[in-house]
């Protein structure tokens, strides 16, 4: 191969991971508001590349949460127009302790970068815009048109993207999008992403009495709200893992033949899998391992507390414990559906003398699909075989990227998720890391789809 | 009645309020050690007054833990010597958002001091101190040798009491001992407390990754620790309430016909006493909820937590979980060997793939018990009719004094708790408060309470 954008990019390899390091200096964390200043260096940093590069209309998209970061280059007339997708945020750092070396001080281990963000997914990120920047820079252009959009609220479930989306949803035309969120399911094979499981969240509490009480002086004649939460999150499921929800999975589209056989060929390790993160498999077990995690539903408790946690003991009758989980989703199910279904088990296994309260928690996405014979799938399809030299597996992510199903809905178009992050790299836990071979790969392969979708027609990606 | 003691203590009842409010100020939480400099203030204040006062020998005694203010006076050769009891530490504060004035700001409101450890008890120990200043300074003696003294670790189960008794056992020897801590079980009729509930604590945790999992890349496949400690929780009572660890209350003596019938003399308004802290009955529906809250054991959990308890939201699968329990025990149940069952019902409800570790939090209590005809329960008689015109009612209490049950293994003598607080005010909680009104009705029946036990030789107090 003789590409000039490819080969500069990878003349510019050291300066690329220097930029990547310094974004990932930025705590850009969406869920916390002490993180707001973060939120807006991120920001800052973002309009000035993306005018640095030589995009246009670079502005800020206002949806009234976090607003996203956008910049087009529209000179390809005739060609497809493709959104180029990341985000800037990412989860919080906590439990900080547990840190190898501080989340926001990017360092470098046995060729890992280790950072918050760094897989999710500030790495990918970079190398979607460094794509489009050495386009412009060697060949004065892009093969196709490109509007970049970089939320800012992805990890907190994309509450204002439907804003902005609807508010801006002329600039935001295309044909379709390729998200740099997403990333690749193998070390060792090629994969295509083909859809994602949807989310939603709820927060709820229970209350036992007005105050905590002395356990002494209350200690076996009254409710421990305690006591009561963990009764109702022990209800959710059953003993060997399943769901307990009535009504949970009702909507969920059963598995096809397709689906059950591209899950079989994909080569998991699933031995690994577990010993790698210390755990052991556990779940329905009319599904395997990977047909648990990209085709079938579930639902965790993400956060639970209450009564006294710190240092020694203090004696009280907890009067109110807290928790907040999250489901993911397939085809078939809608999101408030499937929260409706929890609220009802809840209420149904709330006993009389205890108060139940829900909060919600930002909103949900159903999940997304990706027909086979997709540009976008056939595009990466040619460009993975060619790098690797094997044919890309099908995989669908257990994930959620919210903006594939919303950009769907509400304009239309489809996502093929393109990262390059790996599924060992412990995002939204300690110690993160980006391995730093993945960012030639990506600076290969991210200018070749750029040039194989220029190859269709706008209307072949909207059949 | 014409006793000059009392006069000069009623006279000085604002001196006695302006002390007992700066002792408030004083943050003694002994739980934490972020409080290390108001341990160590409250004792140095203590240390001083017990000196200014006149008693001799005043010094720390020291266990290894916190230290406890000793001073005596031990001018009444033949009289029994007496130990006055109290406690200068504290609970933890929080929530601090709910309390309405801060916990260190003593604040009155409505006949009221509120302020951490105003009931639990630094006001009863105020009372106790006051009481022997008085005498000697009206009489230049008391009616019996005292010795004071007052205890820094009684919130945290009293971890180090035992070696400060064995340090100093010879200082220690006594007849008896009253208490400032443990009070009055009713405002309306006159109690006397002939024992109390003991107690012993736990802290456990589960474990069921190396780290925090993405629950999009996990979730429906693995273990949520959240789930594992909420169904260890739920194990330990059934759906009415009663505790169902087997072996729990094996050793608990059965209700005696006395306590039954004692129990059912004390005016217990049920409904009140609910819906005063807007809880619900619940517990063992084989007894009333008085039998329940004094004669019979409990299990609580104290706190509970894991995973994320920010804002917002965090797709984790937690991998570790943790809390911390309480029990209270009755007579003939030992503190370890209820421990014991609760941990061997943790283990036996602990799933292969889930690793559970246990944290030793202080340690337990055996319950007391204070013989009917004992001079103590005698005197307190005595006293409590001619203030009141009632006959005292005898009842258990349901918290735990461990020093109780700690004076009477190791120095063989029995104790009467005489403290003036009151079931109603929220002690281990927000806005815990001590009736002003109680100084007054304290100033006058401890200085008669120490002329009656005047009346008896000391070997009466050991038959």
């Amino acid at each position: 191969m003789n590409d000039r954008v490819i080969a500069h990019l990878l003349s510019r390899h050291d300066d690329i991971l220097d930029w990547l390091t310094h974004f990932l200096t930025i705590p850009s964390v969406s869920a916390d508001p002490a993180y707001a200043a973060g939120m807006q260096q991120a920001r800052e940093l973002l309009v000035g590349r993306l005018g640095d590069i030589g995009l246009n209309e670079v502005q800020l998209l206002d949806g009234g949460g976090q607003a996203a970061v956008y910049g087009e280059w529209m000179g390809a007339p005739g060609k497809p127009t493709i959104i180029i997708y990341g985000h800037y945020d990412v989860q919080p750092a906590d439990p900080l302790d547990q840190w190898i070396s501080p989340p926001f001080e990017p360092t470098i281990r046995d060729g890992c970068l280790y950072a918050r963000g760094s897989s999710d997914v500030k790495g990918s990120t970079t190398i979607a815009l460094e794509t489009v920047a050495a386009f412009l820079a060697v060949e004065g252009g892009c093969p196709i048109n490109i509007k970049v959009f970089l939320e800012g609220e992805e990890e907190t479930g994309s509450p204002s993207l439907r804003a902005i989306v609807n508010k801006y949803c002329s600039l935001l035309q295309a044909d379709a999008v390729l998200s740099a969120d997403g990333g690749r399911a193998s070390r060792v094979v090629p994969t295509i992403n083909t859809g994602a499981r949807g989310n939603n969240k709820l927060g709820f509490s229970v209350r036992t009495a007005a105050l905590d009480l002395h356990s002494g002086r209350y200690g076996g004649a009254v409710r421990n709200a305690l006591h009561e939460m963990a009764t109702l999150v022990a209800s959710l499921h059953d003993s060997q893992g399943r769901v307990a929800v009535k009504d949970f999975d009702i909507d969920a589209t059963p598995l096809t033949e397709r689906q059950i056989a591209d899950t079989a060929a994909f080569p998991f390790d699933a031995a690994a899998f577990f010993s790698d993160v210390g755990a052991h498999s556990h779940g329905d077990p009319a599904y395997n391992t990977r047909e648990q995690l990209t085709l079938r539903p579930a639902l965790d408790i993400n956060g639970m507390w209450g009564g006294y946690t710190g240092p020694g003991s203090k004696t009280v009758v907890a009067s109110e414990a807290h928790a907040k989980l999250s489901v993911r989703i397939v085809p078939g199910q809608d999101p408030a559906r499937v929260i409706e279904a929890v609220r009802a088990h809840l209420k149904a296994h709330c006993p009389a003398g205890v108060t139940l309260s829900f909060q919600n928690i930002g909103g949900g996405s159903p999940a997304s699909t990706l027909a086979a014979d997709h540009p976008l799938v056939l595009g990466a399809e040619q460009v993975l075989h060619a790098e690797t030299g094997q044919r890309p597996i099908h995989v669908r992510l257990g994930a959620t990227v919210p903006i594939t199903a919303i950009f769907k809905e509400m304009l239309g178009i489809d996502t093929l998720m393109f990262g390059f992050n790996l599924p060992d790299e412990p995002v939204h836990a300690p110690n993160e890391f980006f391995r730093i071979e993945s960012i030639a790969k990506g600076l290969r392969a991210w200018p070749l789809l750029l040039r194989e979708l220029a190859k269709y027609e706008p209307a072949d990606f909207h059949r």
